[in-house]
């Protein structure tokens, strides 16, 4: 029998959805599952974005230019615009959800071997495009107690080597909501400059910014040749089911070469793009009421966590995670132990292990992911399953 | 200013799509420009499929299995069946469009060097691929004089080295249009176990094969742990825009590390899994009719290509796609020639140049690709242009 490639074998299976069959196993059993393990809204879809596709009538649903249809491109200048970032739609590809633009960057920008520096924890699913393109990920670290804030310059100099390629953020950050700031954007600025590097910036959460918060656009940095940003829809309008994101960058080489990494695939869906097309006309009024929902479920998870004795659960500024501290021996083992063995009055909470959100091993072993994407009631009972769960595991630790 | 890696730079650009700017130019001086050069049917999409979207009530449009809906895979299990293939959904991952099927298996089988043997000329996005995953395409020439038949096992044994680790073919073929045996493949199949490769089979065009040829299933050669089938809905309903393919295998350990591939990516569009689960049940009538249509275009490119002096179009018996060798000295320059500079009554055809598809340096000067996707009157008009285009040609050559 012919065997998978090496690359195959150490691809790494998603943190996020690796503990799926324990949770239909507890749910065959009748327990309520609360489902805090993924980044997946419950905010209604804008329904007139989703009806567009009623009213579009295709004779042929022929392939769409390779970068997206000009006019979706077009559109997307404008959602742009509203944020003061300006760019034009031939710096824009339209791709396969926001995976795919940085599966484009890592194969425009990094041959086999080179590096790409990520402070960690960092959305998980960087590992497996890095081992899918055979880059290597050079992690610093972020820590809890300083609410996961951006590592300071000399950290990033520490680990630049003749390997270095580029630097990875996503802000604001999943899996630890952290904003970062202008000044802090245009330190690293400065860095990618002095060492020509670079800076990819996953901005998928730019709607979800709280405490006066600003995402300051890495498009606008003034470092035109080196930025390379990552955007999708499915956060925004609560559409992860549309898979389409954006490739943007200033830089005519690297559009030069995604434009061959996005004929070589053909083009995105064409349904999703005229979803993505109409979506933009959202009002705003849409994301105020759905960012002070977000706000108020925040504030849910890091005071509900917080009051639960050993735990600590910094506030996060952005997105809709948070990364908390628990008083345990193993957050996998935690993960897997909520599902498989507790119940309280029936119900239990699933969260993500921390674990598979770093790339350095033995880091996470007491943080879980805590996404709060449910409504606040369903995040205060599945709070209280956490609290009365870290009254009996068997794993309990004493900080 | 950041360079891009070598493998962007080396990335092939699509031979398929790189004269495009030239057609727009032509276009812009009032030329019509007749499109031999892609493989867009101008077939109607079956409309009940498409407006299966309509009836669809999402609330919140969220992320499906990673590997696809399982209805809309189990609906595609019952599309195998009318065509004696036996698989389960387990055994399928929904794909963005074929392309990604293809990714996926390059990435699962094949480590950095490996080595992939593939039938020239080949569909030329497979380079692409292969770039894109640091894999090695050697190559093998099939001959326009043998209507492009299945190279002998020998000549396969040829180039089987330590890196060989999947020999990849096309049936029916894109871009020649051979529709390869049973026997034939009963012949990979005892040289793929023999060497413990996998074979790699692309059956996008399964429906169109001609002149009472069948394409026989690769997943039924009875060498399970061997065959990885490629899929798609673009060919099939007219519907290249839903980007919607399939990675067929029985080989768990692959299935294994292709659904990590398509988790990291978290799954296709919701909106053309909609589609495709829908256009399973389009009718058989509308096959018989989308046959007959191409093979009265066939008919016509291949009687009207060998009409011309000094051409040779074999007979193509699937697919939608002929290579015909014409007396010219170079199909780059010419194809571009019949954009730029020349017209007849204000019209011209283009084509695409067959270099694009050989790896080897040098073939396919002689040779395009013709699509058969336009219907006969177009057909035969752009005949007409490249009959008078090849009178006054200046880099005609006489065989």
């Amino acid at each position: 029998m012919p065997q998978v490639s090496k690359k195959g074998q150490v691809m790494p299976a998603s943190p996020i959805r690796r503990l799926v069959p324990y949770s239909d196993a507890a749910k065959a059993r009748g327990i309520k599952v609360y489902h805090l393990n993924i980044g997946q809204p419950d905010i209604e879809t804008p329904r007139f974005a989703l009806e567009a596709l009623n009213d579009y009538r295709w004779k042929v649903l022929a392939y769409t230019h390779s970068a997206g249809e000009a006019s979706t491109r077009r559109k997307m200048t404008e959602y742009y615009k509203k944020w003061g970032i300006d760019v034009t739609e031939d710096e824009i590809i339209l791709t396969n959800g926001g995976s795919e633009a940085i599966q484009f960057a890592f194969g425009v920008c990094l041959d086999a071997g080179d590096e790409v520096i990520i402070p960690e924890p960092f959305y998980a699913n960087y590992n497996g495009f890095a081992t899918e393109s055979d880059v290597v990920v050079k992690p610093i670290m972020s820590f809890i107690h300083r609410g996961f804030a951006l590592p300071s310059i000399e950290e990033f100099e520490k680990v630049i080597t003749d390997k270095t390629k580029a630097i990875m953020i996503c802000n604001p950050n999943n899996p630890t909501g952290a904003v970062y700031s202008e000044e802090e954007l245009h330190q690293l600025a400065e860095l990618v400059k002095k060492y020509d590097l670079f800076l990819f910036v996953d901005e998928v959460y730019r709607e979800f910014a709280y405490d006066g918060k600003y995402v300051f656009p890495a498009l606008n940095l003034g470092i035109d040749d080196h930025v390379i940003m990552f955007d999708s829809v499915s956060k925004r309008y609560s559409a992860c089911g549309a898979r389409l994101g954006m490739f943007v960058s200033k830089n005519k080489e690297v559009m030069k070469a995604a434009m061959k990494y996005a004929q070589a695939r053909l083009c995105p869906s064409a349904f999703s793009q005229v979803f993505a097309e109409a979506a933009v006309d959202t009002p705003d009024d849409y994301f105020v009421a759905v960012k002070n929902e977000y706000l108020a479920r925040r504030n849910c998870v890091v005071v509900g966590v917080n009051a639960i004795p050993g735990c600590f659960c910094p506030t996060p500024r952005g997105a809709f995670y948070a990364v908390a501290r628990l008083p345990i021996d193993d957050s996998d083992a935690f993960c897997k132990w909520l599902l498989e063995e507790f119940n309280y009055n029936g119900e239990t909470v699933m969260l993500a292990p921390a674990t598979g959100f770093y790339s350095v091993e033995g880091m996470g072993k007491d943080e879980v992911r805590i996404s709060y994407c449910l409504k606040v009631e369903d995040l205060q009972a599945a709070l209280k399953c956490l609290d009365e769960a870290l009254k009996v595991y068997p794993g309990r630790v004493h900080f």
